[in-house]
Formats: C-alpha cells, structure tokens, sequence
C-alpha cells in the first residue's frame, strides 16, 4: 500500500537494535485517516470471506481494528494482556512472547466474545517474528472458530514469522512489507 | 443520548462493588458502529472549539478516541500505562489511581505529541472518580496546552468525578449519565 509505504519513509525512525519507531502516526499519535485508508484495503482484501469477528491484541492493534470492524459491520473484541497467573475459567488464554519488551504475556479473552461459528480476522499493527498472531490463532481455534486470516499494517518480512504463517496455512495480508532497514533506509518488497 | 442509554440497560451487567460490565459492546468485545454514533455525537457537542488533537488513556480509550479524531480530522494521542518508575526526560508524566484496581499507574506520553499549540479534547470510556480526566489534564497542562473539555462514553454521576471537573471549569460531556445503580435496575439522569 504506497501511501503506508510513503508514510514510512517520511516519518518512521529507526532506532538502534532493529527498532522501527512509527509512533507518530500508528502508534502513540496515531493518524485515523490513514489507518481508514488501512481499514478500507483490509475490507478489499478480505471481502467475501464471511468474516464476522475482528479479533486484535492491546494496545496499538485496537485502532486499526476499530476501523476494519466499521467496513466490515461487525464487532471487534481484543485480547488483554493479563499480569496475573491466575487465569479465571471464563477466559481463553495463550502465551505470546515479545520481541520488543524480551518477555512473555499471557494474553486472555473472555469466553463469551468467541465462539465456533466465528470467522475472524486477526488485525496487528506490527509482525515481525509472528508470536501475537500465533497466539491471537490459539485463541481462536480453542474457542473452536475459524481464523480466515491475518491483516497486519507492517511486515519486517526480514525476520520470518510472515512467511512461517503462510507455510502453516495462514493467509496473511500486509500494507507495507519491508525486504531490509539499515543505515541505507529501508527497502519494500 | 438514548443509542447508548438503550445498550446499557439491554447489555450492560451490574456486578458486585459497583460495578457495571460493559464489556460486551465497549471495552472488550466493542460494537463500531455505536461507537462511531458515539463519536459524531462527540464531534457535534464540541464543534467550533478549535479541536486539534484528540487525547486518550489505553486501552479501551482508544476505540472511541480514533473514531472521534477521524471525525474531527485530527490526530489521536493514547497516554500509556507505565510499569516502570524510572521514566525518561522525552515523555510528561502524570499518576492516575485506579477505581477498578485499587491501584495506581504512571502514564506518560511523548513530548513529540503534545505541545503548546494543542486544543485537546480528552476521551475517555468512564468517568467515576474522575482520575484518568486528571491525569491527562494534567499532561496536557504540562506540554503547555489547552483542554477544550472531555467526552466520555459513560458517566457515573453519583461517584462525584464529573460534577467535581464541571466545578473546576473544565466542559465535561458525557453520552449517558448514571445518577443510580443497584438490585433494582440502572437510572440515567
């Protein structure tokens, strides 16, 4: 998608240590009509596929899912991340490792907001290594529904889980899929 | 306003300790197109003050937040709940105590995205005691900025937090407003 594409050149940084800051407009300022243009192309992409549930991870995937549950005219739910162990019976879990923060979340939804009959899109802004999307597809199978597939705003497609996901079987659609970064910028692919 | 009034009493549930789940349409599992009803009634009550940036807390704030700013044409800014005590000098902080939790948590947002040419408009899902309107009145204060008001989704009257902000002269706009809440039902006001 060249307009995220353009906004990545012109406002991402790139920090030390394979960071790519886009805090300025996907997520700490967040721009909303850029991320409906995003919500729009993920609508295009997955139409036709019966998707009835938009299932994301807090907090910077809430946004984008928001507005891809509007095109979509169904509901949204997001998975918390808990601090607690101690996980209630009402509630599906699964692990997700982060490759920012080094550590492990348990991420949780309630049982009641997913079900078998549910087709859901998984919405993220960022996959790199792949470890939300795993967890946000757990989710969804124990709850015994089905994932038509995964929109992510950007790809570090450098760093594998993309193309892991598409061998197991999952389609995945992203906006913007960068090959490389480094002090020479960053190439798409 | 009587779409989200409706909601509260067909999908709402009270539960122990006064509170009430709203966890089904709001702040969980979240319905977009009341939401985005929510934010052109938002972008009604607060048009003609100049918005130029929207200010919200993570992270059910954040639905309500998007949809507001893609109607007033502006950018979103989500304050985050930190973990760690040992804040850097890029971001204003600010410490909200938390009604639900019993807690309470440091949020902080980037100096890049608030400044003193901010007309900021705060979001919010609930306002009780009034603490997270505080805290980020507070972050905008400090960035030097002007709170044009508040939009909260629901407002829970006899908790004191919304009339206390009213009398210290901030606009504060609440959806649905809840002067009672026990065995025998829910009462708006």
């Amino acid at each position: 998608m060249e307009l995220l594409e353009q906004r990545i050149l012109s406002d991402g940084r790139l920090l030390p240590g394979g960071i790519l800051k886009v805090d300025n407009f996907l997520n700490h300022q967040m721009d909303p009509a850029l991320i409906h243009e995003m919500a729009k192309e993920f609508r295009r992409l997955f139409d036709g596929e019966g998707v009835n549930k938009i299932l994301t991870i807090e907090a910077s995937g809430i946004a984008i899912a928001i507005l891809v549950g509007l095109e979509f005219g169904c509901p949204v739910v997001f998975a918390k991340k808990s601090k607690t162990k101690n996980i209630a019976d009402s509630l599906y879990t699964a692990e997700v490792p982060s490759f920012t923060h080094g550590n492990t979340n348990t991420v949780v939804v309630s049982k009641d907001y997913l079900s078998a009959s549910d087709r859901v899109l998984l919405i993220d802004d960022f996959l790199a290594t792949g470890a939300a999307l795993v967890g946000l597809r757990e989710l969804v199978n124990t709850a015994g529904g089905t994932v038509v597939g995964a929109g992510v705003a950007i790809e570090k497609k450098f760093q594998g889980g993309g193309d892991r996901l598409r061998a197991e079987g999952m389609r995945v659609e992203s906006l913007a899929r960068i090959t490389a970064m480094d002090e020479g910028g960053i190439s798409f692919g």
